[in-house]
């Protein structure tokens, strides 16, 4: 045989380099180090200077003791097993609206088959409840056609080569955010980092300058990058601002006058914590100022993971997808399809969390217990994190408005940093190990999603268990 | 603003082109027109010479009436709602297993929280559960670490440029069958089927030969592609053979020799119809032939979509990655991590498959009643297709051994084939088109599966309900 071409051994040199230049510091160096420490504790306790390890680098509330909605897992449990619907027992167990529902939700799908493929954009019926709680939510009509419970495969449609560019703001949450929101995330997605970004003005609250986006474009232009999409995380994620609406305008402004693709993470539009700041959704501030259907395409995304539900490992999701021609969205419903179709649990968790109990339900009153407890928890946690964070020597930490962390800025000594280079270390990621070593809190170094150079910081979740934050 | 790079005008031709190339037959154009034709139904019926559509495209058993494994659901339930475990109502509606698993199930999960994120590679003690599921089935150990309950990105791992393939079987179903199996399929898949291909033998029942590899591999190399890995379908799909063991270590040695990683989809293993052929995993095969775990890499795909149990809504699976240096494997961990985690009911699900009732369980005896029932309709279903095709003019058919379908070969008279050619069909296309609107059976035209060139054929799932077979 032709030796040329042989097989390779299959070494890590030998694999696709953009695997190997893929970093994922949510779960990265870090991580590994507290599994470790935790190791540790368990087989020696007393061996470091901390009972227990604090995991502050991820949203993922249930691992740290939130409790389920019950409604919502009520009727999830139903469509299950829809067997006992019928039985007596069923009716001294759950709710009455809960089983309602699971009626109406088996009604929508055909032949009542939680166990099949679906529509690959997902169920019917279940769009029809998204579409409406949209509807409900912004004030401007919303086509369940428009909605797709898949995977984030889509803003890969956008990148023909590696001269393509989304423009992602700085920090970020890698575009990732709104992929693994939806549950998928793809090697592709790495393509999408390639030269296009902008940065958040730390110094008002994380602000999205419009001066700013166009002077990256032009030089992202200059490049020979062609800018496709803009990406807004709203509210922001590792940042935690809440966008004002008048800054929502002028974005819809930028990107219908330079023909960008907006894409809309709004994952966290339920976890808001000021009085001062609403969620508005990027489709309702388009369609109040005039723009229709056919004027912007605009993308946006939601998830089951992340409000107060927080139902990390359902992996459900949806976007809305508006202002695409019929045959460019037929490409985005192939993508869709080659996947078949997202878990059903999942899709109907996202037509749930667009329709929770009403005012009357018998569940409405425990619901909106369990809502509000969680959060007005959040948003106590998120005031008394940002307290103590801007009390720290060195620390400086913005308003804490919306979504579910904390960015603050670290000031490092100039020995700190020396001896981070000596390590070959990031300085965030140096502290962000002492940190850990010295009070067993989890956070991600801030160069994970990127910053201003020569500024350092972390990220925190503000989701740890509230008697434990004052320590 | 620098002109040269503006944003361009949004449509198909400016999207990516590996998308616009990617075609997925199973959902394409003959499912669209039965949607259509369904429709008309509907408004009109009596519109059409047959009274409702017969979904023979793809294996989606519960959407054709199969009922779900009660085992199974009930685990699931509880799960996702264990707060009625304790109530005594639970146990008039559950049986006794049921609940003895879940409280096992939920011990295995860090804090019993089944709405968090679990570790990337999925929960510890499902993988625990899988493993020693793995070992009962092949008599050889199978360590926890090695399972990947993750969507199946990992394949791209392999591929560094458009040079780099995988060797694939045709008629194949596109290597997504891995991924889709696992809930995942990217974009990045496409580059797989770059150049590197090889022929089933349709004479001997659809024989892999060992001589038909080695040659295609020469051609493929002198070709300047470099294959790294081959795919092997074992029950096959769309052919629905299952290979002899003798046949399996001929493709290990052949792997072994020339330095391959062995891609082995095995998620119809339970799905065998013929006495005479038993499955037998490519890890059992390659340890019984003496072969260790740092001798070949190898890895095993399964999923919960298939079986007798087909909970394809569900999009659980694993992968048992075997044979891989622990650099490599911490690449493949890395790409896991990227999506966080795969839903947690597909992981349990993926952990009851490898671990049903036993002997002496309270669910046993009705478990395996609604199991037998299966599998016994489906090897019945798969001998009265296969004769009753083998039975039509211009129609042969390969023996139905194994997985969910059969793929006949279809002889069309010459003025067929020019019909089709006016039209700009494949051949095949034209047949199923035309099978659908006189008879309003949907099947998939083989040119979606690839076929020795100047043959036609179709694949046809064995799962239409029985009664409505003979028609």
């Amino acid at each position: 045989m032709a030796s040329g071409n042989s097989t390779p051994h299959l070494t890590v040199e030998s694999l696709n380099p953009k695997v190997l230049k893929c970093e994922y510091a949510v779960r990265g160096e870090i991580v590994s180090l507290a599994q470790k420490l935790q190791q540790d504790l368990q087989a020696n306790p007393g061996s470091h200077p901390f009972e227990e390890i604090l995991y502050c680098n991820i949203g993922n509330p249930q691992s740290l003791g939130q409790q389920p909605i019950t409604f919502f897992r009520e009727v999830l449990a139903l469509c299950d097993h829809p067997n006992i619907l019928d039985k007596s027992e069923t009716h001294g167990l759950f709710s009455a609206d809960s089983i309602e529902r699971v009626w109406q939700i088996l009604d929508q799908i055909p032949g009542r088959a939680t166990g099949a493929y679906s529509h690959s954009q997902g169920i019917k019926g279940l769009r029809d409840t998204i579409a409406a709680g949209i509807e409900a939510r912004d004030g401007f009509p919303a086509d369940p056609n428009d909605i797709f419970l898949t995977d984030g495969a889509s803003p890969a449609v956008l990148i023909r080569s590696e001269n393509d560019g989304i423009f992602c703001p700085i920090p970020q949450y890698p575009l990732y955010s709104a992929s693994i929101a939806l549950h998928g995330g793809t090697l592709q997605h790495i393509m999408i980092f390639s030269g296009s970004l902008y940065y958040l003005d730390e110094a008002t609250g994380w602000g999205l300058e419009i001066s700013e986006l166009k002077k990256q474009l032009e030089t992202a232009r200059q490049k020979g990058i062609t800018v496709r999409a803009l990406v807004v995380i709203n509210p922001g994620n590792p940042t935690g601002q809440v966008l004002a609406e008048e800054n929502q305008r002028d974005i819809v402004e930028f990107c219908k006058k330079e023909g960008l693709v907006l894409l809309a993470d709004e994952v966290y539009q339920e976890n808001i914590y000021v009085p001062e700041k609403q969620f508005h959704s990027f489709k309702k501030v388009s369609r109040s100022m005039g723009y229709g259907d056919k004027d912007i395409p605009l993308v946006s995304f939601q998830s089951v993971s992340k409000g107060y539900y927080g139902e990390c490992g359902k992996r459900g999701g949806y976007m809305e997808v508006t202002g695409f021609s019929p045959e460019v969205r037929e490409q985005i419903y192939k993508v869709a399809s080659v996947n078949l179709c997202s878990n059903i649990s999942g899709q109907i968790l996202a037509s749930l969390v667009m329709s929770p109990p009403n005012v009357g339900d018998e569940s409405y009153e425990s619901y909106f217990a369990e809502k509000d407890g969680i959060v007005q928890s959040l948003a106590r946690l998120a005031k008394t994190l940002e307290d103590g964070l801007n009390n720290l020597e060195g620390v400086t930490c913005n308003k804490a408005e919306g979504a579910m962390y904390l960015f603050p800025r670290i000031r490092l000594p100039n020995k700190a940093i020396k001896e981070a280079e000596s390590l070959k270390k990031a300085p965030d990621a140096y502290y962000a190990t002492r940190l850990l070593n010295a009070t067993g809190i989890v956070v991600v170094p801030g160069s994970g999603f990127g910053q201003v150079p020569g500024t350092w910081h972390f990220r925190c979740t503000i989701l740890p268990q509230e008697e434990k934050i004052p320590a």
